[in-house]
This record gives C-alpha cells, sequence and structure tokens, in this order.
C-alpha cells in the first residue's frame, strides 16, 4: 500500500482541489475545452448572471460564452478560502472569488463572488455535478 | 436489521429531505430555535441580501433577523426541484426557493432564489454546514 492509499479521505479532497485548480486555469486560459472537462452531463449550474439556471453541458458552456462576451482577456479568475468536504463518493467545495474583466470600451469591472461546487465520483473519477455562483443583490 | 438499515444511502437522503423540510417550516413559522437547530457552529452562509458571507452560528441567525426584519409574517418560504446526493457522511442539496414577503407599508414581493445547501454527518446525525441562496444579478 504506498503512503497516498493510507489516506483516502485526504486523497479526494486533494482531487478535488486538482479539479478546481484545472478549471479556474481553463477558465483564466478561456480553454472551452479544459472547462467543460470533468463536468456530469447532467451539471445543474447557478450563475452570477441570468438565467435563475442552467442544465446540462450545453446549456453550462453557454454560460461561458455570456462570460467571455463580456470580457477581453486577460481575465482575473481565481479563489481563496476553498474548503472541501469529501467523502468518498460525494463531495462539495466553497470558496470566494476574485474576477476582473476588461469590456470592449475598456470599461474595467472588478467583484467578489462566492461559489459553492457539488461533485460525484463516478467510476473513480470526480466530476463536478453542481455550481453555485453568486454576487449578494444589491437592491 | 431492519428494512431502514439496507440501504444507508437512501436513509440518508430522506434525513437531509427531512431536515430541509423541518428548516424551512421553521423560517415560515419564525421559529429562531427551530431555524438555528441543526447548524454546524462554524456555519458559512452565502445570503441573497449583503455581506458577502457570515461565519457561525451568530452571524447566519443575524441573516434571518434581516429577513424577519423585511417582511412581516405570513411569509412564503418554499422549495422546489430539491436534489439531493448524499453519501455516508457529506452531502449537499440544490433547489429552488420561492419567497413572498410583505415589507411594512404592504408593498409586497415574490421572487425565485436558487438555494445550495452542503451537510456532515456528525455524531451519526445531519448538520448543516454551509448554505447559499441568490439570485441572479441585475446589473
Amino acid at each position: 500500500m504506498s503512503t497516498k492509499d493510507q489516506n483516502p479521505a485526504a486523497n479526494d479532497e486533494a482531487e478535488v482541489r486538482e479539479l478546481i485548480a484545472r478549471w479556474s486555469k481553463a477558465v483564466r486560459d478561456e480553454d472551452l475545452e479544459g472547462i467543460r472537462a470533468d463536468h456530469d452531463p447532467a451539471i445543474l449550474m447557478f450563475d452570477v448572471p441570468p438565467p435563475l439556471l442552467a442544465r446540462g453541458l450545453d446549456a453550462y458552456m453557454a454560460t461561458w460564452k455570456t462570460f467571455f462576451d463580456w470580457s477581453t482577456r486577460p481575465v482575473t479568475f481565481d479563489f481563496h478560502d476553498l474548503e472541501i468536504a469529501a467523502g468518498p463518493d460525494v463531495a462539495f467545495a466553497t470558496a470566494i472569488g476574485r474576477c476582473c474583466g476588461t469590456e470592449r470600451d475598456g470599461k474595467t469591472t472588478q467583484f467578489e463572488f462566492r461559489l459553492t461546487t457539488g461533485f460525484r465520483k463516478r467510476h473513480g473519477r470526480w466530476c463536478i455535478v453542481h455550481e453555485h455562483h453568486s454576487v449578494p443583490a444589491t437592491d
């Protein structure tokens, strides 16, 4: 038994952490295949802008089209205060995100947002089944 | 072994479902002890109005003071499309909430919101360690 196998909970947490790092790097790189990877076909997305929800991988990817249409590259898209609760086949993570984008007219917008992500392990591999991105309501 | 014990995953899902039902009924009843029950001391709350986050049970209960100060009773606070992913000790749930409140001046506001809730089982009992309530951004 390797050292890695001796603590499955720590392994699961590390795998989820790596998945989030790959995904957020793919967003910064505008790497659409990388963003799509590790997502369940039935993913349920609650995004910052409307609509209320998006269901399924194609609808999920459409939310990223909205994002990349909003800002030219480079975008800031990183996280702090990441916390992970990982069981053997269900996990979730919370974090505070920092986003900064530049619109076509040069206007720069920076904001913090809340991220909750839900995971299931399928055939020994973690995948994202749910993302919830939001900012507090202003009105 | 009882019938109930033969499918622990179904038991866990049922327990999480019952917990959400108890909690949302406590909100409708403005039952502060009932709202507080089954929550972890270190709960992380991402609520609809500011602040960005609230950490700990007292800060969590302060978000409900904001809510009850906003609306006179009765409030509508119920959920549909509830989905639960439950492992043996970590679970999360998603749902669409319907909220309707009446301000002191008689103005009624109704809206839908997104809910994601994270759970851990502590000493054989599920508790909420995270709630994320939001509406899509309007600007």
